[in-house]
Formats: structure tokens, sequence, C-alpha cells
């Protein structure tokens, strides 16, 4: 606000601060058209020349949308397939306009696609004339093109793509789907340390325009290994399972009862992607631990294993400590917990549940006297648990559950299911839920169920947390929370 | 109702239903109690008999509560495993009760583990006593039992279980988790095939009374062969996509907009599971209907070569003529269908959507022509096609878009998508469509967008129809519709 603006009454203040926005708007938009209009005539301008006296001018222009006119008989080459052995081949590649830099004669582009990019030269000469390379100077960043080209190696690594040997010598340029001018925010902005934001006074993005933008977020290096990564997460939990015997299972969403959990944190989201396992055991619940334990563990060594350079990628921007884990995996018990915080400092009740600070205490506490960033905290105290979770047979304070953390927070919660229907009830009935809203799980129980526990594990929590991120909304595609349902 | 019921006024008769419907609830229950003490009563009687003179009375029982007492060391032999290999071998087994035939001193035992059964014996002898055979007797249907038992060869192939050629002779048996009683349904009239029923008046199990008491009726060899095969489609749909190079991700299912459907049909359901595709394309849209189509051949490859087990139980409840399927995949136009139609006596517009009747019957004669159960419809008249699809660049009146089908009926739907935020916003105001609420949509694109296409995949749909089933709700493990929200 200028000082002029905050001068006058409260009323008049709101007035003119409305018509100072309608107007800052009505400007706004007026420049906007302008620039369009500009934009276009100097296309259309262009063009025209181009008409006139440029010799080049079949070799660039605006396609017409695209819609299928006809089936191309040319082959597009990867961008992560340039490489020098390809040099001196003339290639055909569809990328974004990451960066674009004018300078006299040359326009050097920087081509994206996904994680990749690779140097654009479109240089005045034999393959292009000087509208040519004023016409690439103006397309617009992020705008997707064709790009003809002859590949070349270079003397000195171009350190800032990640095809480092070769450059594109284009001959060719076609804009195939143009982007708005101005962009909501930058993708060199969007990966940039917060470190090096707050040290260097340069720009980054905060996480309100990172989501409203999501479409564009998800471009960046670090969305793309992000979300790499979190596939490879489905993929090695449902292999590790289908090995193991198990049969993979699609539940109902839609229930008469939802769970209603406070969703402002860092770490929850009104909506997340839960990878359950449910399995009968034979004569302890230890058993289903060991299984879950250890695919956890054949998770965290497929990442490491197979996702180095998307765990490389991440780190640039959000630096962390590479993951610890112990095999077998570390059981603690509740007690054990309790008493590592007491020694600590903390005051708390036998009976009382962790709070998410103690959980973050408790984590570091293990991790020093451990060295894991991955363990199983057992038998919780069973007033803290709900009423489907099995009672210890020989200590009636405690219970058959479990919770699991990694860099102390949890990521799973499970338990040895009641699997009698009667103690169901007994267990319903203390905990005060209205029996005729849970008849169908009850009676599920009624004609012979074998003892089993089982898990839920939270997806963006397992990626968020093996990353070292602080922010589950970092790890979920389009995160919906109290205040996000769009994008 | 009798006849007695019927007379009387129109509210006597209201009021006397009332009651007798009270009555017979209440001696319902009563009889329910009775038998339940009767049972206990056996149940305490045979255990007393036991006690006094009884020299099997430690081999024989109901175990209390499994709660994880202790960490016993006792492998249990999993059913599928009990083959004349393990013969004169002592086993463990932990099985459900199938059957069970007490015949003078001997009790046949048929003990089911998911698909899997096998015939026990327990006989007055040296390993069992008159007590515990009466025990054995009864103990209820799909009660878990624990049974030691040696594996004994047997002359006679035994017809009725999986494993015909060994029986177990039972000298220890324990009662896990009890059943009650009375069951639901049956489980043999659950897999019995309808026409069986009808010829021979034998008793069948209706859809309600399946989708009621939903977790027997996944015990059956049917189902468990139908979510057996399911859990292959999508582990196939996955595994053809990723070695494309393709990479999973996952939506939000909570969004501003939901698209409203008529759920009250054999193939519709409030929920489903979509198996999506998303692809970006270089010149024709055809691009992707090949990927996908090539991923479906894979699918039914994968499950023709791998779950004929599963394809052979399911066609004994209900038969149907193996899937057949073409290479390359049949892609017919919509013309071409109306055609095919017309020539078969249908009347129909240029324009005008495929009905439910005239898709089966174009799946017919497609089947008759081509020989195939799997085909590609290409070329929906635009007019009937959602605002985000591609018109066709060469007729205003089509449009860059397929459904595909099996057996008949549409199992995807999909389109070149509208990748230019300026038609985008046209053919949304085209169809009427509030642009404030669709705004993140058409925002998504105005940032460069490549041309692209893909398809949703309804997986219950396809495991229905792979299997010639006839209702979706079969593969649908707790099916919602507007008129069933539990279990």
């Amino acid at each position: 606000m200028t000082k002029e603006e905050v001068k006058g009454s409260a009323e008049e203040e709101q007035q003119a601060a409305q018509s100072k926005k309608a107007l800052k708007k009505q400007q706004k938009e007026a420049e906007k058209a302008a620039k369009k209009a500009e934009k276009q005539a100097k296309l259309a301008a262009d063009q025209q020349t181009t008409e006139e006296d440029d010799f080049a001018q079949d070799r660039y222009g605006v396609c017409v949308l695209l819609q299928s006119q006809e089936k191309l008989d040319r082959s597009l080459v990867r961008v992560c397939e340039l490489t020098p052995e390809r040099a001196g081949q003339t290639v055909w590649v569809r990328a974004r306009i990451h960066t674009s830099r004018a300078k006299g004669k040359q326009c050097f582009l920087v081509l994206r696609q996904q994680q990749f990019n690779v140097q654009a030269l479109v240089a005045v000469g034999e393959r292009a004339s000087k509208q040519m390379v004023k016409f690439a100077a103006n397309i617009t960043k992020e705008s997707i093109v064709d790009v003809e080209a002859v590949v070349q190696k270079v003397e000195q690594k171009i350190e800032s793509c990640t095809q480092q040997d070769i450059e594109l010598h284009v001959q060719r340029l076609f804009v195939v789907s143009q982007a708005e001018p101005r962009l909501p925010l930058q993708l060199e902005d969007a990966v940039r340390p917060e470190v090096e934001g707050e040290e260097e006074g340069r720009a980054t993005v905060n996480q309100d325009t990172r989501l409203d933008n999501r479409v564009i977020d998800l471009r960046t290096t670090t969305s793309q290994a992000i979300f790499r990564l979190q596939s490879g997460v489905c993929q090695l939990f449902r292999d590790t399972l289908t090995k193991k015997g198990f049969v993979e299972i699609q539940t109902p969403k839609i229930i008469s009862v939802f769970r209603a959990e406070d969703s402002n944190t860092h770490r929850h989201l009104t909506e997340f992607v839960g990878l359950d396992i449910e399995m009968a055991f034979n004569y302890h619940y230890h058993e289903v631990i060991d299984s879950i334990t250890d695919t956890m563990v054949q998770i965290f060594k497929g990442l490491r294993d197979n996702f180095q350079t998307e765990i490389q990628t991440v780190g640039k921007q959000y630096p962390s400590e590479p993951f610890k884990f112990l095999e077998p995996t570390l059981r603690l018990e509740f007690k054990e917990a309790v008493a590592l915080l007491r020694s600590a400092g903390v005051e708390m009740g036998d009976e009382e549940d962790l709070s998410t600070p103690n959980e973050k205490l408790l984590g570091r506490l293990v991790k020093e006297k451990y060295d894991t960033d991955f363990y199983v905290l057992d038998k919780y105290p069973l007033a803290v648990r709900p009423f489907y979770t099995m009672p210890d047979p020989h200590n009636a304070k405690y219970s058959n559950s479990y919770d699991m953390f990694m860099r102390g927070e949890e990521i799973l919660s499970g338990a040895q299911r009641v699997h009698d229907a009667q103690l169901l009830t007994e267990r319903a009935l203390h905990h005060g839920i209205d029996l005729e809203k849970i008849k169908a799980y009850i009676d599920s129980f009624r004609y012979g169920a074998p003892p089993h526990a089982g898990g839920g594990i939270g997806l963006e929590r397992v990626t968020m947390l093996y990353l070292g991120l602080h922010n589950v909304r970092q790890t979920s595609m389009f995160p919906r929370d109290p205040k996000r349902l769009t994008p």
C-alpha cells in the first residue's frame, strides 16, 4: 500500500481499496490483452516479413492445433537418448522451451522433456534466417516445440543440462502448443533450495503458489523425482507381497462411518493413499509384524538400489541424511519408549499416548541409541487404541498393537484384530460405540474368523519421510485438506 | 401369508402382520437361544464325559481365544501342500470345516483352506475315542480347526476334494474359531450352477443373500477364483505399462464435481475401480489406441496363460465360451457399426449414441463377422461425447473418441482430449457448463500441454466380461449401488 491509501475514514479506506483493487484488475487485464495483441502482431509481422524475403520461411512457425490430422511418418527422438553416439545425425525432437536466451544472431534454447534437458542453438546461417532466430527468441517458456536439428558434440561439458556432451543445431522449429507469456511461477525458482533463497536473496516459491499451480510445479525435476520414486514404493510393496503369496484386493471407499482426523497439520491430508495389509497368522501376531517390516525393508532396499538418481535430485533441493534401517528391524515395547522419554526428561503417564513432539523426540533418541530411521513400537496401551484392537493376554492395560516409524514419524498403525464377535461387541460397548452402526462389521466375525493382524501404510508419508521432506503435500499429486479441494 | 391373515380391515391386517412379525422374531430368537444353550450343554457334557473316562481327553477341545499367548514352535502345513509325497508324515493343518458327516464310529470331515480342500477322518481307535468322534461331528460348519493327522494315500481318488490322492487320519483336533450353527447360506448351494438348481430343483443362492453375507460368499471356490483373477488383471495392467515406460500415479477421488450415472443396472456401480491411462502422443491419437489395445491383449494373454485354474473353476458354476481376441485388435468406425446395425434391421440416426441393446447386438454381429470378443469402436459422433473430447479435424459431426468392448459391452471410454484452453472453453460453453466450476481444469492447459489421449478401464467389468459373468456385483468385493452401502 502507498501512503495515500492509508488516510481517510475506515469506510472511505475500504471503498478506496475496493475501487483500487477493481482498477488494478482492469489495468492488469488491459495490460494482458495489450500484450497478447502485441504478441500476435509481432508473430504476424514476423510471418509477413518471412513471406517477403525470408529464405527459411517454411522452416518455422506456429502449427495449427494438433487434432490428429494425419499419421506423420516421422519418429521423434527422446531427449534422454541424445548422446554423443548420435553426433552428426539429424533428429526430430519434441520438448518444452525450458529457457531461451537471444544474443545477436544466435538464440540458445534449453529444451526439456520430463527430467531431461538439452541445449539447442538457432543461429543465422545456412540453416536459419534472422527472422527465424527472432521467432525462436519470442517463443514463450514452457511452450512445446518440434525441432529438427543436427546433433553436435561439444568441447566443453554443458553443466546446466542433463545431456552434457552434445547440443542441437536447429534447422526447423515449430510450436506445437503455446504457453501463456506470464507463468505463475518460474521452474528455476521452484527448485531452488530454501537456504540459497534466504542467503542469496533469490526467489523461491511458497507452497500455496506451488499447489495453486500444481500442473507447473509437477514439471520440476524435484517433483518428477518424487513421483517416480513414489510409483516405485507402490511397485515394491505389491511385488514383495505378491511373492509372499498375498492377493491384491480393492476395498470400498464409500462406507457408512468415516473416521475424522485433524487434517490441519504437516502430515495429515483429507484424502490419502493407504497401502493396507491384513494377514491371518498362526500363533502370534509378531508373525505379521515380521511380514510387514520385511516388506518395508524390501521397499527401502529397492529405492536405495533403483532410485538413486531420484534421491540425489530431490536431495539437491531438500538436503537430508540418507535413510538408515536395520535388519532385522528394531522392535521396542511402548514401555521401553516411555522409559527412554522419561530418561530424557519427559513427564508422561504409563497409559498416555505419544504426542507428536514426543514421537519426534523418541525418533531422535532411538536414532542416537540404535542408529536406525525405522523401527516398530509394540504393545501400546489398550486405552489409546480403537475398539477392534486385541487386548494383551497377560496385562489388561496393554494391547497387541503397534505403530511403525520413519524418521520419528508414524507411517503405519496396526494391531492384532479382535476376531471374536462377542469380545468385539464388549469392546465396542466399552468404547460407547453404537452397535447398530457397526453391525455388518461385527456380523462378519460370526461364522469363523482366523486370528489375524494388519496395518495401514500411508503412501505419501513413506515417500515424504524416506526422502526427508517436511510436508506431506509435496508427496501428494493433488493434495486435499480442509482448505484445498482444487486443482 | 396364511389365509387367516388376509381377513379383516386394512388396519387390523397391518396390526396383525406386525404382531405376527414381532412374534415370529421372538420365536426365532428364543429358538436361537435354545439351540445355543443346547449346543453348550452338549459340549459341556462331552467335555465332562471326557474328563470321566476318555483316554483321548487331551487330544481335542475348544481352544481359548487366540490372543497371541505364546509363540508356539509348530509349523502348519498348507492344504495345497498335502500330496502323496507326504504319505506317512504327521502334520498339523489349520483349516475350516467345509462339511462333516458322522457314520457310526467314524466322522468324515472335509477341511477347506481358500480354494483347496482335503478329506479327514476321525475314527474310534488308537488315535481317537468315541467322545472325540462325537465332538468332531458336533463342530459347526465353517469353524476353524487345528488338526494333527497322519497323511495316508487312498486307493480311490476322492473326487469331491482338490487333494484327491490322500486323506488325513486325525489324532488331535482343536477348535480355533467357532462359527454360529446356523449359516445364512450354504457354500455348496452358493456354487451350484443355476441350471442344475432349476432342472433338479436343488437350492441356489440369490444375489441379495450373497451380498448381505458377502464374507461367507467370498469363501466359495467361485469367488476365490474371481478375485484371484482380478488381482491378475491389476498386475498385468501395471506390469505391461511399466515396461512401456509409464509412471503410476494416484489421483484424488475427492473432487468438486461428481459425474452421476444411473447405477440401477447390471453393469453400473456407485463406486468402481478405474484403471486409467493418459498418454502424450506424437501425431495421431491412434498411437494411444494401439498402446491401450496392446495392454488389453497382454492382459488377455496373461489371464489365459496363468489363470486357467481360476477360469475353469468359475466356468463350472457359470459356463461361458472362452474369450476370443485378435492381433492386431479389430478397430471399426462408428459409421461402420451403424451400417452393420442397420443391415440387421435397426433404425437409428447417424449421430445417435448406441443403446445398451444395440451395443449387445453389435457385439454379436461383430463376433459373427470377425470372430472376436474384443474390438474398438472409433470416431463417435461429437454430440454424444463430453466437452473435453477433440473434434474430428475432417468432419465436424465426429470426434477423435473411442469405446472398447468385451463380449458386446463397453469396458473403456476414451478420446483425444482437447489440450487447448481456448477450444476447451468454447466446447464447455457449447455444452452449457459453468466455467467457474471447471476453472482449475481449463487453467491447467494454459501453460503448454502436449497432444494426448487416454481412457478409463472398468476393472470390475473387465473381470466380469472376460469370465462371461452377467452382473458386475459378482466382481466387486463389497459392491456399492443406490440400494447397498453395507457390508
